[in-house]
């Protein structure tokens, strides 16, 4: 088994760097303080006798060498960024665990076959830049390198410069590593396992996403002196639409979410009538059919009601990824490994994205879920048991080792 | 008559002062760009023989002398601050109209026997801190210098504070002056003058209003992994009571118009729910009855769609005034004065607010309007023409010759 205090105490210490205002993180992508995480895991993970890889997007790949150098690893990965107000365990608890893993394996003085690799992928969360999992996806050939490169954050940084900037770009290819498997360990960021009772979820699809970003163009006019029928409110027509998103989103349940997240109008002032609304639509669902419908109806409705109010309308797609279904084989290992062990478990799909769902379109891979309080993340309050973390970390531990081959 | 081309060129070289990023400008209180517009002003006066009195709270009164220099001035007060990004003509045309007056006065060789003060209002906008007509309402005893200086922006900078950093806080007590009478030149803002073919508005009354500021309260949440039924969605009731306050104000035509200038949402992030938004809510009418009832149905209303959504929701009043009468005696010098010069012109009510409309509860107040192109203001495109700006000016300089006594 893992040392549970021992991976309690890491994810604690790594809480310390990018506090957030509420008990959380802010440790946004290539920030200085995501500098200073890299620097502890890196640390870290030398001390555990690993070696580091490094790519051109930053991407950290942390050796573990292996009984047979030149068998292909088996890769354990997510993220060390966090959202603006985020939790300390989304995506933590993951490459902490792979740590762990290594951790425990060493003091138990055993070496698998397979060389074991842990990956903190850059930019999962799509905070400040915009998709999620963005390196990830460059890995797994979805995006280009000058796509990630050029993508910009809200006050026009670019992800390439940022990277450059903190001194985490590497000069490894990225996408070009032999991977046997790879495990993501992750809090299931829902309420269901705790619900239900269960300490691991065995995952084994992944929703589908949509993200839309609309742009609104009205007339910026004076609130008090202009008549009601002369405006072209855009700050109306967001209004409208963020209801229209969540209306089809209701008429999609079960299986189906949707909601906008980031709003902005310009200029922001309160005797302005807004003359410019960006904002950002995030559908979801594990059915391809129905995400793809909320999108097509959101695309049919949103241009009537701009029209409607006199409004200019785009509709950019900044994020996508179809439903996906996790590797059968290693689905099995880790209900195993959950069932060896004596831990409630039962199967799950994944509300969020995650690094796994691009990897697994190159490697056959599979995520573990523990739960958390109240399903709630993306919030500082996010919260887990340490005895629910360790529980996940075993069964990784134990699932690892048989894909490894002790 | 007062020099057009001279009017029109102070008119343009101020607006070199805090430029736009589309032709207006952005010269917000208390900015450094306030502060050298303040300068350019002091030293146009100066050059014109007059000498400023500072007050408190900012507000510049340059004076220019009269014959019985014991006799209550007669003021022209607008003000040189503007919208982030507003107009070259919104206030400004105001203020140097005043310095205009009393240069073509000099270039005339008369003297008034009632001093002539042009005044310089702090924070008329109310864009960086709410409310509008901060300094004018301080004067007239509205509000106290406490709650003044105390004012935050939206990054928390205080108004005192930035007033005693941009150097410009006088030791003048504020609202102790004589004062015979006010006028305040400025543009409609409004399509009536341009639809009607009116060179002058004698601005009998102006519009009430109300700003009312809404918080509302929900939970971050994954907008993936989070059940719709489980969402507390802040973002969702701010777009319902957007909606709301449109429905509002369409139920209270005519006379009546109300929008939402001003919105944000936390943290913002694209796959965060909204765990709170604040925005605020801007009412006007002429009506008392109307203004009221309109605020009434927003207290009635917004709660109710708070509550069916989970969501905790506080609403605090960050502006009001009540619909204005001006000075009938005063109403009829600038009737006068606009049949004298054989200028068409029509009544009409203010839709904005102005510093005149608190002076008035103070002094004899009256405003004159010229037309803007379109109605347009509060947008860096605001557009007026040489003809309109110095007709509106002319006009003024009848009615102050006619109040001061020649
Ligand atoms: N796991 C997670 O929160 N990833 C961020 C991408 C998403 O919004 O699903
Ligand atoms: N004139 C003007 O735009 N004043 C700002 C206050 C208001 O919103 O009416």
């Amino acid at each position: 088994r893992i040392d549970g205090a021992r991976l309690w105490d890491s994810l604690m210490e790594m809480a310390q760097i990018g506090p957030g205002i509420a008990g959380g993180n802010n440790r946004q992508t290539l920030t200085d303080a995501d500098a200073e995480g890299r620097a502890l895991f890196q640390r870290w993970s030398e001390d555990a006798g690993m070696t580091m890889g490094l790519d051109r997007m930053g991407n950290m790949f942390m050796r573990h060498e292996g009984a047979e150098p030149d068998l292909a690893p088996v890769y354990i990965g997510s993220h060390l960024d966090t959202q603006p107000t985020g939790g300390k365990f989304d995506g933590v608890l993951g490459v902490l665990s792979g740590l762990e893993v290594v951790r425990a394996i060493r003091d138990m003085g055993i070496r698998t076959r397979r060389p074991i690799v842990v990956v903190n992928w850059t930019n999962e969360e799509g905070a400040r830049f915009a998709p999620a999992m963005l390196a990830s996806g460059v890995y797994a050939g979805v995006h280009d390198e000058d796509y990630a490169n050029s993508r910009e954050d809200a006050e026009g940084k670019r992800f390439g410069d940022e990277l450059d900037r903190i001194g985490w770009r590497g000069t490894e290819d990225v996408g070009r590593r032999p991977m046997h498997a790879m495990f993501e360990y992750h809090i299931e960021q829902g309420p269901i396992l705790e619900a239900e009772g269960k300490e691991i979820g065995v995952v084994t699809h992944g929703q589908g996403l949509w993200w839309l970003q609309v742009t609104l163009t009205g007339k910026e006019a004076h609130t008090g002196s202009t008549p009601m029928n002369m405006r072209v409110n855009a700050g109306l027509g967001m209004a409208r639409i963020i209801e229209a998103v969540h209306r089809i989103a209701m008429d999609h349940q079960p299986n189906a979410v949707g909601a906008v997240g980031q709003a902005n109008v310009w200029p922001n002032s309160r005797n302005v009538i807004p003359g410019r609304a960006v904002f950002t639509v995030d559908f979801r669902s594990p059915d391809l059919e129905k995400l793809t419908a909320m999108r097509a109806r959101l695309e049919a409705e949103a241009p009537k009601i701009a029209a409607e109010l006199g409004l200019g309308i785009e509709i950019e797609p900044v994020g996508h990824f179809d439903p996906v279904t996790f590797d059968p084989a290693l689905v099995e290992v880790v209900r195993g490994a959950a069932e060896h062990l004596g831990y409630s478990h039962m199967n799950i799909v994944s509300g969020a994205g995650h690094d796994a769902c691009w990897i697994n379109r190159v490697a056959p891979t599979v995520m573990i879920m523990c739960p958390c309080v109240d399903g709630l993340s993306h919030n500082e309050a996010e919260e887990i048991s340490p005895e629910w973390a360790a529980a996940g970390a075993d069964v990784l531990l134990h699932s690892v080792l048989e894909v490894a081959e002790i």
